[in-house]
């Protein structure tokens, strides 16, 4: 088949591809990762490109006018490969922060912190030195019961099993290293699997990573396995974002491409990859001396990393392949840690109920709680489980992942530079905090819920979220669209462009939040519990160090009782995976979690949607709901 | 580098080979398997070849002669292609019956037989057919726990584990199959491994393989899992012969040859996948239904099998690797069963008590006996176990594979056309009984003790195994080398040369039997027991359907004590392998057997060389200890 040269500016990137190619799968080759929250159907009009040399065949299409398309623009997935081209990607084609992972601090607080440390210190990989003794003519037991028997007396009842692999060399890694070796060894289904035997004694280097795989964003952490410290957090775009926006359309993606589930795969990979590449290479830590992973995400995105057929996971009644996903060895799964290595995963209830909260109810201790707590965690859907040691109800309500940042016209993730803090004065002088403290480029989570409830209180917005046209100030300003409030102009505080939130957004936003109140009502209607019967409520979510519990009750985002109850603690799916990686017994309470929770599915629920509709004002359709709230 | 074309004949086998390359690894490159027992050191003269044209480069050798090397001659080993060959392979160089497996009988016997039908029947491998209930809104647990919940009310306490190769497209093997599946299952570690599943109910289908890997004859059995039936036995001579007869020399080869190690893998390998082709084409079963592999054999044979590096077995203390070989998939072997299936190995007590044994001692259950037993393994060496439920001891003697056909003038393995008994009258008339009562082509172990009996009582050979030069018979004639003693002559019963003893062979013999008989001896001695404190003797080993003990008493093979003491058991490291498959509590035993026996090296014992020594006689230098024997 004929190939083609396809030149790729401003990125300056070259790939050859056969003729019938289409122009996202070509940029995607070159490592240019586009915007398709539609996957690549032709139907979200974001994947322009425009064709500056050559030839493609591209079905007309009225997401481009006229003007657009004489210049040359086509939508990236619709336009087939039919020459060697020259081809311009517009800046907002291209997904925000895709090409690389950022560094990000570690925002996990309150009670996650303590019961990390209250946790037995039993770690995923441990390694531990021997010297073993010198076999004779009469002790002349094999190399491996030798290590055996060194193993017993240092950490008792051992039951040891080792790969093929690993004894290929063992007699000779054992004798070049004069009988000093250390075996690293991973606890497995109540016995050790000693994973590598390394000469002379490297117990002094032993990391690991944490990953939180959602769907939008893609967070790891490196961990020093010996001091249980946090060496660095990096934050990335899912790369699957180009097949799609949402769970549903890359699994129908996956479905109905060629090596569509390949893709995705792949994708997710490079995400992982890079951040461990990055951090071990920022923290000066050898890949050799990194022997384990574990990850928590939701089940959509544990079938794409195993690569495990997600289709039947969106066909009635939505059953996953798996709950407790079996651990793999790195090369197998393509890590590139030590090929030696391991990577686990936090088992998750049913389709809509992942591991990403099985990990969070871990880190929260809500599955060993006396009291009746509450898990809400917002993220790109809202989860919300609700119970104590004996029972557990949980539901997933369809939020969005606006609380992420994403899918706002000036949204981010809570990385430096994020606002995530902001305060409206009666003159509308606007005043931001960012992550890092640094020129502010654009908003994370936590700094729209700000930004909502001060715009209710200055009157800028109405109930119903729209910008009040009547208010005269230069911060509002009508668009193309309708209208916006302009929270940083170019320039202030060194932004590099005026910082706004759109009309859009709010409604948005507003959606959002409704669907996750509404879910913490459902679950409590469906228990026969009222709010007041909740003694703790654990916020989580990418927002960052910083979450504003009052003004997120004020607009409506959570339930309107006493503040003491409320605890914000920050990533909790990544806390739980970091548990689960040093301590055993975490891990293994992750198992016993997730077969305790019931999932309540709310489109099957026969008021939810009444409840749904009500919440779709600032802070409720039914204001006695919120008697703080004094709008 | 250049490539030359070299033309085997009469084989007329072809095969393109670098420069530089050496004809006996041309040959082996062709299929053709020379005699090498020495390893190809140019040491043995065995691997003799004629070149007819073209050119090679051979380093003068004193075990050619003058006459031979005009014609062409060469030592394979020696010779260095130069250009392109056509070579002549003279018969006597090629080992025999190496290129194909026969057809054998299992030659099972007395208490294995018993034990065999008395074990618990928990297959290796087992297939469950479970119809499953189709997931709802109310019951939509994940595919695999269904999966687990279905089997757990079917075999009850099930742990499950799976690869995560069966997960991938386990939702579509599920729904295609109309929730009607196959689970394949293997007991491991104290829980079951799903190995694969597939559609429909296969439960009909279920095989296996139990081998016995010997450094000279490799032996497999094709066993339905479902009857516990025999289907077909095949045996073959060992394909790694071509690199040395004996375990040291093949060590040597695999630590000094390049890739000598993934030579000695790929022969065996060779081995155990032709025994399967054929098996699996003659009883018409699908490789796809073959799930299961258990094979015993002496460790250097499991050390090579596995690819492990055995160069520290011949180095002292002598320490193997590995004792309990873990189990190994099919496709991490290259086995070429169901590529999903699993293979697992007798554990082996040290470098010279290996599976084998072990196996043979579950088969005949000395390590479950309340009265002290003694097996005696008669194979390429001889190795004795002394015991009872309490304890055991063994040891390895030095014997060579004459008991095996091996090495001897007229030798051959107990298959269709083994001489496996004779009678000789006083005039010197021979009878013969062959295996299958096909016409004479060689002779096997128990044929050989036969004749040598005979030559005693009839005054042929002398005490210390010459052949009396006084004696007149045409059967007796003087030869290059020796005398000699035709048992057939070509044309008696069909035979097609003729078939004797020579001198050579006799010596050959008496060092055999002189080793294993001083052996028992010196285990007995260890533990300070007398042979009559022994209240059964097992003798194993490849002897076919018939071993006469009264004979072997007489040559001085066994001690002279009740007849009613021996039994003969056949192959029993066969027997065990197969329990092992056929029963899981006998394979958890052979964990539990290794660990029990003491290894008594027999080189480091005081009185041991002169025993020996002293055995070198029919029957004994101590005829006091043959009271029976009326020479």
């Amino acid at each position: 088949m004929r190939q083609f040269a396809i030149k790729f500016q401003p990125q300056d990137k070259k790939v050859s591809v056969p003729q019938g190619t289409d122009l996202l799968t070509a940029a995607t080759k070159a490592g240019i990762i586009l915007t398709a929250p539609c996957g690549g159907e032709g139907l979200c009009g974001k994947c322009r490109l425009i064709v500056k040399k050559g030839t493609v065949k591209s079905e007309y299409s009225n997401l481009i006018s006229d003007a657009d398309r004489k210049k040359g623009m086509v939508l990236a997935c619709q336009a087939i490969v039919e020459s060697d081209l020259e081809v311009n990607v517009p800046k907002e084609s291209v997904e925000a922060h895709a090409h690389a992972s950022h560094e990000a601090e570690d925002f996990t607080k309150g009670i996650v912190l303590e019961r990390e440390s209250a946790f037995i210190f039993s770690p995923f990989v441990r390694k531990i030195f021997i010297e073993l003794e010198r076999p004779t003519t009469d002790d002349n037991s094999s190399d491996l019961e030798r290590i055996e028997k060194h193993l017993r007396a240092k950490i008792g009842g051992l039951h040891l099993s080792t790969r093929l692999a690993n004894l290929k060399h063992l007699s000779e890694v054992i004798r070049d290293s004069d009988f000093k070796i250390t075996a690293v060894l991973s606890y497995k289904d109540g016995f050790f699997e000693m994973l590598s035997v390394e000469p002379g004694d490297t117990t002094a280097s032993n990391y690991a990573f944490a990953f939180d795989i959602g769907t939008t964003t893609v967070v790891g952490q490196l961990i020093d396995m010996n001091t249980k410290s946090i060496l660095g957090t990096r934050i990335a775009f899912n790369k699957q974002a180009s097949y799609g926006s949402d769970v549903i359309t890359r699994i129908i993606y996956a479905s109905q491409h060629e090596d569509g589930l390949g893709r995705l795969n792949s994708a997710i990979l490079d995400n992982i990859n890079e951040i461990v590449e990055d951090l071990v290479a920022s923290c000066r830590v050898s890949m050799a001396d990194v022997y384990a992973v574990v990850c928590a995400g939701n089940m959509t995105m544990m079938h794409l990393l195993l690569k495990i057929d997600p289709s039947n996971i969106r066909k009635a009644p939505y059953v996953p392949t798996v709950n407790a996903f079996p651990p793999v060895s790195a090369s197998e799964l393509s890590l590139e840690i030590n090929p030696k290595g391991v990577a686990a995963f936090i088992p998750g209830v049913s389709t809509y109920l992942g591991g990403d909260i099985v990990a969070g109810l871990l880190a929260c201790g809500i599955a060993e709680s006396e009291e009746t707590c509450l898990l809400v965690d917002i993220g790109t859907n809202g989860e919300v489980v609700l119970g104590n040691k004996d029972w557990m109800i949980g539901a997933a309500a369809s939020a969005g992942p606006a609380f992420e940042g994403s899918g706002l016209s000036c949204g981010m993730k809570a990385v430096q530079g994020a606002i995530q803090k902001v305060a409206i004065d009666e003159d509308f002088n606007v005043q931001t905090w960012t992550i890092g403290e640094l020129s502010p480029k654009g908003i994370c989570g936590s700094g729209y819920i700000d930004i909502l409830c001060q715009m209710l209180k200055r009157g800028i917005i109405t109930k119903d979220g729209k910008i009040d046209r009547l208010k005269l100030s230069k911060r509002i300003r009508k668009t193309d669209t309708g209208y916006e409030f302009v929270v940083v102009f170019k320039g202030e505080s060194g932004a590099e462009k005026d910082i706004a939130v759109h009309e859009d957004d709010i409604e948005n936003l507003k959606r959002s939040k409704g669907a996750i109140y509404s879910a913490i009502i459902a679950l409590l209607n469906k228990v026969g519990k009222s709010i007041d019967e909740v003694k703790r409520i654990y916020i989580a979510g990418g927002f960052g160090n910083y979450l504003n519990i009052e003004n997120s009750i004020y607009i409506g985002l959570l339930p309107d009782i006493a503040r003491s109850v409320y605890e914000f603690v920050g990533n909790s799916s990544l806390a739980g995976a970091r548990m689960a990686l040093l301590s055993h017994e975490a891990y293994e309470m992750t198992m016993r979690i997730y077969k305790n929770i019931t999932y309540l599915d709310l489109s099957a629920e026969p008021n939810y949607m009444d409840e749904y509709i009500a919440s779709l004002f600032f802070p409720h359709t039914d204001l006695g709901r919120f008697p703080s709230v004094r709008l």
